[in-house]
């Protein structure tokens, strides 16, 4: 058995049952081994954004790790920007990329590049295979890394000598650390906190996003008058009907204040004090008041859940006290040009039960939020690390994670492009995803940014780096080039007919809204 | 002045006059000062591997840097694999990347990345503007480096408060130092070796591949018997009738071997001595025979020409001794079904003269370079860095240089998908770039280098990761849907006729040939 193979087989031995592909020369004899070894689906991608996301979007749903293929330091390269987004996300991701073969690269051929120095800015753990006999160990330890909570990136570089040179076989799992419990001492100082009357807010991240968690601190609010929000971006949100309903700490600025202005305490459970996205001039960095204290409940990488429950009981809050959401659909929107808003009165009044929900509609999604609260129950995926290019990709992993869930991308259109190649997977593999496209031609957000920053009055040249029109794309053809059906609305009646169509159909739709 | 347009008047001034971007928030105050500045052009890309691919071609037509202008290390990161590519090559580019302001950093917001870090592999000099007032002369020192002999990516990270914060104006440019002069006993030990007799390859590569520096290497061969041959992968190479014409190295390590038996020295110009693109089991890395000595005439960073020049007066040569190409044009294939060598027999007849060939045809384009030896003069551009997805971005750089010549790409579908966003600027600029796109709907090099590397007997699962068939991508609505009139052919006439049409327009055309 071959490095390679002793690899693929330790992969799928420790529960990694996912690669994500865009192989190479160098990761042949990984690729030739997948064959041999059962239990290792592959799903191709032909840009390696595409293979980095659908492995985030696919750990988001499975809570476990995928593994991605990558072709050496450009390849690692190609994938970056949604490593990054993983990485803030705390989502387990277990990368192989090859790499020349170890005598090969003093000789410095065209592909040859600091591998290990590309990947240590993403990922928690990093190692190159010295020689066959260890790679399957090393796999196995990249795997306990990615596993280790909350979720990490593991990237296990294989030159190319180590995956076909004579291997000792696979390797057991490395025991992976039960999550620490907090501190007693922690329970009761937030406790105290709560009881105190004053105003305070539970900011919450994580795992703790899921209904069990949602209840728990939805039952702690309702005893003790907190308020439990969100993070601005989070990996995976449980809500709609049944659910306990959260809002989130809001993108602008000014909204964030106004939200967190005079809230005396702010508990952390996974997440972090709140930040602006990015620095202004004239506006402050930290999102909470001079005068209010932060509290840690939990951290990422502790038992959150238990915290919860624990701190629940300590404030002798019922467990089912949490006032649930009731099922509520806004109604079809009247016929008449589309706009934002309609188009969030259709998603929410269609949405199916268990849905995944992609969001990268960036500023055309913001509106979505309320129109979806008592919808049937669903799953919402976001952007943790703000590097746009996520949302097509998410969406396909979601769906290799998940066969029998309809997943709905919300996806601009800028955005989409820096990841389109991930239609052309959607369409291999049959995944049931509906793309609502919002197609308003611009870097919108940006328009509002110029502004934010202080750059005001923009002439022709900057407006143009902001227009992604001139020419306009046509989604419609970009679909079909890849093979996904596809369809245009620019009225109301054509949208709720468009979306019906995709929700209908069992493989992959999508829809330019033209805003 | 705000430090940004300190920037781009400094960098204005130092001959940078395009601006390749994708921008985001980080940098608005940058591209409001594009509009402050006349002298930069700004060309807008969908996708920041388009940005970084379109600065390379640019920059080896017009051998001066352009700008990029890149959002964060994610931006970055979209834009590392041409960097690559570009650091390969030996091109001069000046990245520009926006980051948080200098404050904001600590507070870990969901962009903030380790820019350096994601810059180091890929760039030969990196900073990071300290405050507004650096920020004129961190830009002439990074045109600097870039211009550094033979060329260099430079890349300056711009903290958003160094961009809108007072400045004092542009810097002036650092001075460039001339390339050195080679020692004359390198010159003399060379023309002993040459004049010894003994089987003798002159290897070259960078700026020596021009009309000028071949005609030199050509006297010398006519005069000493010595054969000049070109790397493997060139960053522009001159060739066609009158000038003089030149094998490269080829990619299959037993050809290479083969066209190096028996040769006795090897006198590098520009070159590294000659190593295989991979390593594979029982095949040399080094392409040179064990008795073959290797002499350096010059480096890259050294006057190549002079040395040349030197180097043929030493040996007595005429200057004028080259034999150079005679004119001579393939016959226009006649009607059947559509193949690699009939394409190349219809390039090879219709190439206009002055033609910019972007080669990314990768396996396809192999058998081209024989049926365009006679063409008219024309450069031919090839992917140094081995990083695909080069290809449709490169094209686009070398148009955006030389607007009164014809681009042709040569571009293999599977890498083509890497970066087809370059697609769009091509349409948004009105490039007058016709794409022979080679439809094997396969990566096709992969099925060999299965075999090569010894993973023989693919199964169903090995051969789907290397197929992008199923579904098929079609080119035709692909190149629409971004605003590139396009058309399918299947035989040779069809291909003559589509080609016709991509030759007779000005803008960008795409020719899906399917084979």
């Amino acid at each position: 058995m071959n490095g390679a193979e002793s690899l693929v087989r330790t992969l799928v031995n420790a529960g990694v049952e996912v690669c994500f592909t865009n192989p190479g020369t160098s990761e042949m004899h990984f690729v030739a081994a997948l064959d041999r070894v059962p239990g290792m689906r592959c799903v191709l991608g032909l840009f390696e954004g595409v293979v980095t996301g659908a492995a985030d979007g696919y750990a988001r749903m499975k809570d476990k790790p995928a593994s991605t293929l990558l072709h050496l330091g450009p390849g690692l390269g190609n994938g970056l920007a949604n490593l990054h987004n993983a990485r803030k996300a705390q989502t387990p991701v277990v990368n192989i990329v090859g790499d020349h073969a170890t005598y090969h690269v003093e000789h410095d051929a065209p592909l040859t590049a600091d591998v290990e120095g590309i990947a240590w800015p993403v990922s928690a753990w990093v190692r190159t295979s010295r020689d066959a006999r260890s790679v399957a160990a090393d796999g196995a330890e990249a795997v306990a890394a990615a596993w280790t909570r909350p979720g990490q990136v593991a990237t296990l570089i294989l030159p190319a000598d180590t995956a076909w040179e004579d291997s000792d076989g696979p390797a057991g799992m490395p025991a992976i650390p039960e999550p620490p419990r907090v501190a007693e001492d922690r329970i009761k100082s937030v406790a105290a906190v709560l009881r105190s009357g004053e105003p305070t807010v539970i900011l919450m991240a994580g795992r703790v996003l899921r209904a069990d968690g949602l209840a728990i601190s939805g039952a702690i609010a309702a005893a003790t008058g907190a308020r439990v929000i969100g993070q601005m971006s989070n990996a995976r949100l449980e809500r709609g009907a049944g659910r306990f309903t959260i809002d989130r700490v809001p993108y602008p600025v000014d909204q964030a204040l106004a939200m967190l202005e005079g809230v005396k305490n702010i508990v952390l459970v996974g997440a972090k004090a709140p930040v602006a996205f990015f620095g202004y001039p004239d506006k402050p960095s930290r999102l909470w008041p001079q005068d209010c204290a932060v509290h840690t409940l939990a951290e990422p990488r502790e038992d959150m859940l238990h915290a919860l429950e624990w701190l629940a009981e300590e404030l002798s809050a019922p467990r089912d006290g949490a006032l649930l959401q009731s099922p509520a659909l806004p109604p079809l929107p009247a016929d008449g040009p589309l706009d934002i808003d309609s188009i969030a009165c259709a998603v929410g009044a269609l949405l199916p039960e268990n849905a995944i929900v992609a969001d990268e509609a960036i500023g055309s999604g913001r509106g979505l939020h309320p129109y979806t609260l008592g919808s049937p129950p669903h799953d919402w995926l976001q952007i943790c690390g703000g590097a746009i290019g996520l949302g097509v990709p998410m969406a396909t992993g979601a769906a290799v994670a998940c066969p029998h869930r309809k997943v709905i991308g919300l996806q601009a259109d800028g955005s989409a492009m820096y990841t389109l190649q991930g239609l052309w997977t959607q369409a291999r593999e049959g995944l049931d995803v509906t793309t609502v496209l919002f197609a308003n031609r611009a870097y919108a957000s940006l328009k509002h940014e110029l502004f934010n920053v202080g750059a005001r009055n923009p002439g022709r040249k900057a407006l143009d780096m902001l227009e992604i029109g001139r020419p306009d794309l046509d989604w419609v053809s970009l679909a079909r080039g890849m093979g996904v059906e596809a369809g245009r609305a620019t009225s109301n009646a054509e949208f709720i007919r468009e979306l019906r169509a995709g929700l209908a159909s069992e493989g992959p739709y999508l829809i330019e809204a033209v805003i």
